[in-house]
């Protein structure tokens, strides 16, 4: 039996840093790269779970990587390449030889194997299917058929089913007979004689009763089947929302096609967290740290080019007001601070709509209650900060005028902050566009401009 | 056999939707709860999942709830509490008969009860451990006692082991003749003498293996314990990063106390996701939609606050160049836009950086080429954008020197922002701070201080 226990740094006394790479372990091979020690490679490597050696992977540098590649290639398993990001997956399979690339593929389960080729060039797709044997082949190209990121290209194909009639003595017998059982399996699906899953029954149960009890009298009260096209967004709520560790997945007839596991579902609840991150930051496809400079630089481009139009058209707001500053420079000194305020203050209300709308918390029912509630909180911030600004104003410039008119632009701007960051993914989400990629946009652009234009118009109109 | 299929709208046409309570349902159960009546209701509120009623509860105003919550409380399921945000959860419990609640709790699963409980109030609290029989009063008091957010209050106590030695048939026939097995369990943890774990079998393999082989022949290759002190954060990481779908929980003398399941693991990845969002847009402790204005505003003040600070220190810094600006009103009119790229530059770095630290991925290893790399993509977006801001300042102005001057404030505030956007969540993350939550202030002040002091000291020295 084996006992191999990752030697992973537990030590909790420095809990920032658990599962963290260890820097001298990563050192050390390092070294044996360097003076080409395969020996002492393989010895270093052998305890790290595949998911470490990606990360590894991805920390060294390129000329580092693909000599570690090389030195490595006979060792080198499938599950590394199911683990590494995109922009380093392409680079690692076209460093690796074919017959190892082949050799590492053909381990994997057809579901990693679909994984792992949707996101890569057609040249390279083709080298891996190619690798497969024909059954394997069949399945990954059947799974690739479905939409991406739908269930169908989540699931496996392999099921593990019994008719509902049978017995828990012959649901073992016949588990026990059968040759090729999934690598991992937790509930048994009944199905009815149109192979409609009708109810589950969880192994744990199954090991805990009595062969001569009928499998039906053991399923689980609660039960839930997924559309084969449904998305996997949604899927990953399904698994979170319902407590799922496994879930079928039916055809348009109802058919059991395949079933989806809880550790697919985190793993997709975790990419879509960290793409609303990204998103809500204007980052739109950034896909790992070990991407290029152009790359990187590319796909923030689009942001900033955003925001520098909605700067343009926040200095065009200004510029209206270009006689005002001259006579009164305080204006131009005082102004950030309304835009900046209103600009948090929003960015704070369609943070807390972008998460409400993704986890279906913020529904028909209740948006009119959670934009008074926003607008409300805008109200009493507002009021808050504009005693405290209006002070400051009357301190610095010493015209109470002055802290008066800055006070009233800034409770102003915080309620229209509070109802434009909660309007604003609303209606995105409405119009079907992703509130995390768009709404920040659309937000700030309004508290900048009507910052800019309510203080620097009350300023012309009361103190000019 | 139940096949209670929830009928929840799996109309995949409209994805946006799938899984969000039904508008028309909603509206049927409050015109029930409005003509008070009790069968209605029970008959519309039967088919939903305790996690939508819970959903359903939040999105409807605290009258309704209060309302709804009298006529069901006959059916009131302790799950349906398990699912309520915190200062819903408060509110319903406090609504709820003594009888009623004492009913629910006691349905409930140990582990459950803990995460019910921990954060309510003291009086609560007690009402709630009242209710409990002995046992598992005593179970969830011993769960309290481990650090909050520890493996310890996340763990279920009920653990299914087995001597390393046994057999398959044995380890089947000891299971069937176990009156408590817990709910849910996918492992059979194996531990030596002194209860040290020492390897699992899964339930899939035990199923499909001939009664006289050893377990120690079927282990899994890879095993990964907990320590019961570690924070629940990195468990959930683990539990991603090594697709675990249960791991043993040990106590200091490496004893078997507990085990953890991947539902769990997978709620605490969703719950820090959610903090990190919320975090990074300056919302500390936001717990729900359903929080009131009071609390909300209360909430979201300390970071506005942050945020007041740091506008007026930029203001500081524009009111050194007064008389500048009154020379040249067009510095007022541009000074807005190098500040506002700088700080959206400086948000996408720092963004990237946070959830590179969360996911490990940015590491000593490679700490200096991230750095290097988000300085170069500042110096290559600068360049690219000051082009274009530039030609913008030439042609609205007509002064060359004018477009020169915030072409290369631009640049520079951009490298300051890629530079600061990753040594800032570095620093905070090595000094224990979250960077999630205080690196946006430190970076944007830094990107607005910088951006005005550039541009308009540059344009004192070289226009005027």
């Amino acid at each position: 039996m084996t006992t191999g226990n990752t030697p992973i740094d537990l030590d909790t006394t420095s809990d920032e840093d658990a599962y963290e790479l260890d820097r001298k372990q990563v050192a050390a091979i390092l070294y044996a790269v360097d003076v080409e020690d395969r020996e002492k490679l393989t010895e270093l490597m052998e305890p790290l779970h595949a998911a470490d050696i990606a990360d590894l992977l991805e920390q060294i540098n390129p000329f580092d990587r693909s000599r570690l590649i090389r030195l490595y290639d006979r060792e080198f398993d499938g599950e590394i390449l199911s683990e590494l990001d995109e922009s380093v997956r392409e680079e690692v399979i076209a460093v690796l030889k074919p017959d190892v690339l082949a050799e590492a593929v053909r381990e994997l389960e057809s579901d990693d194997v679909v994984d792992l080729v949707e996101d890569l060039e057609e040249p390279q797709q083709e080298a891996i299917l190619d690798a497969l044997e024909d059954a394997d082949r069949i399945a990954v190209e059947q799974a690739l058929a479905y939409p991406e990121n739908s269930a169908g290209r989540l699931m496996q194909r392999e099921v593990v089913m019994a008719p509902e009639h049978w017995t828990v003595g012959q649901a073992i017998d016949f588990m026990r007979d059968s040759d090729d059982l999934p690598e991992q399996f937790y509930h048994l699906i009944l199905v009815d004689p149109r192979l409609h899953p009708i109810g589950y029954v969880t192994l744990g149960k199954l090991m805990g009763t009595k062969r001569e009890v009928p499998l039906s009298e053991i399923a689980e009260e609660e039960f839930q089947t997924i559309p084969v096209d449904q998305d996997e967004e949604d899927v990953a709520y399904a698994f979170n929302q319902y407590h799922l560790i496994s879930a079928p997945v039916t055809d348009d007839d109802g058919r059991l096609v395949g079933v989806i596991t809880i550790d697919d579902a985190m793993a997709v609840l975790d990419e879509e967290h960290e793409e609303d991150i990204l998103r809500l930051a204007g980052v739109a496809e950034e896909s790992s740290l070990s991407d290029s400079v152009a790359d990187t630089s590319k796909r923030r481009l689009p942001w900033l080019g955003v925001n520098l139009f909605t700067a343009i058209c926040a200095s065009l707001v200004i510029s209206q007001f270009e006689d005002s500053i001259s006579q009164l420079v305080s204006l131009a000194i005082l102004m950030p601070i309304v835009a900046s305020m209103g600009g948090n203050a929003g960015t704070q209300s369609l943070t807390v709509a972008v998460r409400a709308l993704a986890t279906r918390d913020l529904t028909s029912s209740n948006m009119w209650r959670v934009i008074r509630r926003e607008v409300m909180v805008g109200v009493l911030n507002g009021l808050c900060f504009a005693l405290v600004l209006g002070t400051i104003g009357l301190m610095w410039f010493g015209s109470p005028m002055l802290g008066v008119v800055i006070g009233s632009a800034l409770v102003v701007n915080m309620i229209i902050a509070g109802f434009a960051g909660t309007v604003v993914p609303i209606v995105l989400d409405k119009l079907g566009v992703d509130p995390a990629l768009a709404s920040g946009t659309f937000v700030t652009t309004t508290t900048d401009v009507m910052g800019f234009f309510i203080f620097l118009g009350l300023a012309t109109v009361v103190l000019l």
